[in-house]
């Protein structure tokens, strides 16, 4: 079985081939415990919830199986699909033939629910028939269909199993008639369809699939306008002349996918290039330093350069999860340490803070400051984000590693078991030792590897800035630059030994300038962990009444029952009290002589924030 | 001709009588010149766009001579009745006989379109006359019957004709007849209507128009739910439960006049308390250093207490205008001085940005930092903004001063002559010398004054805190406390001189701890000014590239050919190039180190920015 999160074997324009989620085996003690929770919590209870809350009972009322009509919004048949596409992936990794079962009787609900023209989409049944593709800017009836093929997609690798993906490509080969320069023009507000078609291409070697979906890409900017010419869709600008991640921030990362996947398709040097140039806009300019995407509520949106309000942080859980998508698509393209540091930022703050540590409750807006009243919800009536979250969660380990034809190139660290294909028959086997992303300690043992030269490259993350590498063959310890692949060409033999050391310094992070919401302030980091200070951890002090010196020194400290086991940093702070302002807002300061006391605050990774009872958080403290 | 701004001669419950707008002749350099312009060049170019964006053809399509329809925004009426507002009162203080035709004719068309039983909204008219009042929550028909009124009743005041009073009334009586406790439940999403029935009450001392006013008043946060409790509508509590500023920042601001308005028609301490308390909380917890109120564009509402963004905020110039009316109603119950610190405040800057220097152009919302892209336009599809400022040009002398029985209190100074008739026919007359805003110094000069002790009540700012006090029967001078009225009584003879020096040092004005977008920020003000920092004076140097040191002498000029005559403040500042990131968003501190310079940079006033070329603005600067 080969579950790739996207396939490129046959891709001309790619650098890595991603390893499929089956080839690595995490066991960790943060994610490993998460992907378990994710299967033994999250995707039952939000089984029970997409059949508590009609979205199943919408399959069944389009087949005419039911009398309650439609309920909820247009888009809810794509929670199911990737309630599906979730539910497969963890089939490919952890067998379950009671969960298998359930997915086959979702399948067949949705296959049921099928039109005899292989339409699919159960707002648009019965008396709204007729209304099919006549409100591509807002009803998501491709960005539905491309949530189903995904499913389809997914279900196909981890299970061999055609049901869903029979059902798939018959609704995508009506699109596939539809649209196009013989068909209707036209493309869909919530880009989504284009990554799905291109993904179905590589798992079917349809043509058809791969041209619609460069139909689509190109159906933005043009004239006559097709979605109003609005920013806010990214259809002010042809997609290859777009520079500035703009508009909705979800958005503008599922179109990025799909201009990516296109360009490891087709060889267009303008798309992979202007995938690169957004990419660059978002996360040199519009990114929190969690790497969640989107500064403004109106729109779920992005602000203007350098616009990142941390109390009215958007952020959005999905936007962070399309962005994992579109690092982890330009990095097999242009293998470059930068998309794999940011793929890490995202995984272990501004995507992971979008589910407790429960399993069961998430957020959809992940702010960095807070006054105790964001808190995880079980559900939303748009439930974007919690599917989404299950299905990044049960394909996470095929984020971790990729392959050429001659070597292994390892982006992520955990304690785990890979093993890595490469297309003449020959494997790498390794195991991964370390207690990262609690220490930077690393040990990499191989247990096999190809009877001839390979090379072996390892991500320097950005924020290491003494990595020092030794092997079993090595005199002198070697000190990679960070924010590069160091790649390690030989032999290698069972039992050679590696050992690459990341120290964790407590880093001091300021902001661009630019960067007015965050003046004056500093935030802590610990490896790839961005840190947060929480009442829970600091019941006598308000950390919005802290600053914090320079000067002084901040200790890390193991704490293996706290939040699931974590690193917790403490530091002195300079503490006043806000009474000393006497109820002042403006006061001139000259007059204000509040006296600062000395306190201890404790910081938490950001990610376990508002597990625990409410109150005041806050990243970026005041420097002093 | 009286022509107060509010009629409070015959409310029982009230401290102060506010003067005519008749009885001060502003001759200052600021003010007196916008007003001047006011009525040479805003109030003609807005009637030319009342006319060419088909607002005064709607009531010609209402009344049956048109054929073109509805065109626009569904309360679109209003802008109309404003801008009868705003000539009316500047037909009182500059008589002219071509704006008066004007007026005449504009009130000719309203007058026509007016349906049989009184209903008057061209939106409603025709085919959709069967949907009046079928959606109150969205259409705005209270809110543009208020506003009708409030023009008729400046119209009657201003010109002593009842030509357009008569009409309003037929409305006011029809909506009185329409909806209380023995007709339709339910009250306008937009409030308005509340201030204005009450005010149509002072005009025509018809109880109906106050009975249904509070009515409308206490239909918010009932059960069942007329505007769905939604906060954004303020319906989420009764209104005298209500203690925090939410929702909507207009509509709140609007509300609270008609809650303050109707404490002082039935003595009712829970509405004035309630006005009160949300007043606090607006000014102590949610306003920004110029006054504006709404931190959000969603919804134009109030954030969370101590959420301000600066280049996002919203600080709609409606809202500042609504502040000023509320203020202004709340002075006049309650003499004390914040209200009018607080008046002052939004007058220099927080509404004075809203309009241009060449009074034809405006800006809907006023952010307190900008990178150059936000400028003032000449109108807006929703033009709420434009003819407001014209009517508050209008009517600004009106909020200067108030009386008691036996009292003159001087809330706001510039140069002028004020004229203030007492109950039993004696008036005070005096002239004020100053050069206010740009100068402290004021010298008030008795013309006449009643022959018996009077008390004539001076406010001493909140920001003064050396103010200084002689005048010519004293033999030592006072040094008032800041935020009060001194009053001073005695027999006042012609010729009596009082000075008055209020010294205006630079400030260096601080947040409170909680406003964390101001974080280790700093603002400079000079006596009312809220100072920023634009592009325009500072060529070589972009102002979000500088800190302010703390220590650093900041000296003031005198400029009398920039920007109208202004002063201007320079200041040494520390100047680093943001090329010095090196892209980079978020370094760690230790490496980033880089080099400041020493540069100069200039301030001007807050409500004078974007008047020249576009760049970055901040009023808010690092500390250094």
């Amino acid at each position: 079985m080969r579950v790739p999160i996207i396939d490129l074997l046959h891709s001309p324009c790619v650098k890595l081939q991603p390893l499929s989620i089956t080839n690595i085996q995490l066991s960790d003690s943060l994610l490993a415990p998460r992907l378990e929770k994710n299967r033994t919590v999250t995707l039952p209870t939000q089984y029970h919830l997409l059949e508590a809350t009609g979205r199943l009972r919408n399959f069944q009322w389009a087949a005419g199986a039911e009398e309650s009509g439609f309920e909820g919004l247009v888009f809810n048949d794509s929670d199911v699909y990737k309630w599906v596409e979730a539910a497969s992936f963890s089939l490919a990794t952890h067998p379950d033939p009671s969960l298998e079962a359930l997915v086959d009787h979702v399948i067949t609900l949705i296959a049921r629910a099928q039109q005899p023209d292989g339409y699919l989409n159960t707002y648009f049944t019965h008396d709204r028939q007729h209304l099919r593709w006549t409100n591509l800017t807002q009803q998501h009836e491709h960005y539905c269909a491309g949530h189903l093929i995904q499913a389809a997609i997914a279900h196909h690798r981890a299970t061999g199993k055609s049901t869903l993906l029979a059902v798939a490509q018959r609704l995508a080969d009506l699109i596939c008639q539809t649209f196009g320069p013989h068909g209707r023009t036209g493309v869909d507000g919530h880009e989504e369809i284009e990554m799905a078609l291109i993904e179905l291409y590589r798992e079917t070697h349809q043509q058809r699939y791969l041209d619609t979906a460069l139909f689509f890409l190109d159906e933005r900017g043009q004239e006559p306008p097709r979605l109003g010419h609005r920013e806010y869709l990214q259809d002010h600008l042809p997609v290859r002349e777009q520079s500035e991640a703009a508009g909705h921030a979800v958005r503008l990362t599922y179109l990025a996918c799909g201009m990516a996947d296109a360009a490891a398709e087709t060889s267009d040097a303008t798309l992979l290039e202007a995938a690169d140039r957004l990419w660059h806009s978002a996360f040199s300019e519009k990114a929190y330093l969690t790497g969640g995407l989107g500064a403004r509520y109106e729109g779920e949106a992005f602000g203007a350069r350098y616009e990142l309000p941390q109390e009215r942080a958007y952020a959005e859980t999905c936007a962070a999860i399309g962005a994992m998508m579109w690092s982890w698509r330009m990095l097999q393209q242009r293998p470059e340490a930068r998309f794999a540091d940011i793929l890490e930022r995202l995984l272990y703050n501004g995507f992971l803070s979008g589910i407790s540590l429960s399993g069961d409750a998430y957020f959809y807006v992940n702010p960095l400051a807070d006054r105790g009243t964001h808190r995880r919800q079980p559900w939303f009536s748009c439930a974007c984000c919690p599917p989404n979250i299950a299905r990044v969660l049960a394909s996470l380990p095929g984020y971790f590693a990729s392959t050429t034809h001659t070597a292994l190139w390892i982006h992520l660290y955990a304690r785990g078991n890979l093993q890595a294909p490469l297309p003449d028959g020959q494997e790498f086997a390794l195991t991964i030792d370390t207690d990262y992303p609690w220490n930077g300690s690393i040990r990499l043992t191989i247990l096999s590897a190809p009877p001839y030269p390979t090379t072996l490259a390892l991500r320097i993350p950005g924020w290491s800035r003494t990595a020092r590498l030794t092997s079993s063959e090595q005199a002198h310890p070697l000190s990679p630059s960070p924010g590069t692949y160091t790649q390690i060409h030989r032999r290698w033999r069972a039992g050679d030994l590696i050992e690459l050391n990341l120290p964790m310094p407590i880093e001091r992070i300021v902001s661009h300038p630019h960067v007015i919401a965050n003046t004056g302030q500093v935030a802590l980091t610990r490896g790839p962990l961005v840190y947060c200070f929480e009442a829970a951890d600091n019941r006598d002090i308000d950390p919005w009444n802290c600053r914090l010196p320079d000067t002084v020194t901040i200790t890390a400290h193991t704490e293996p029952e706290l939040l699931g086991g974590i690193v917790t940093l403490h530091t002195p702070a300079s503490v006043r009290s806000s009474a000393a302002w006497r109820g002042a807002l403006y006061p001139p300061i000259d007059i204000l002589t509040p006296s600062e006391q000395r306190g201890e605050l404790i910081a938490i990774p950001y990610y376990a924030w508002a597990n625990r009872h409410p109150g005041p958080m806050r990243v970026w403290l005041p420097r002093a």
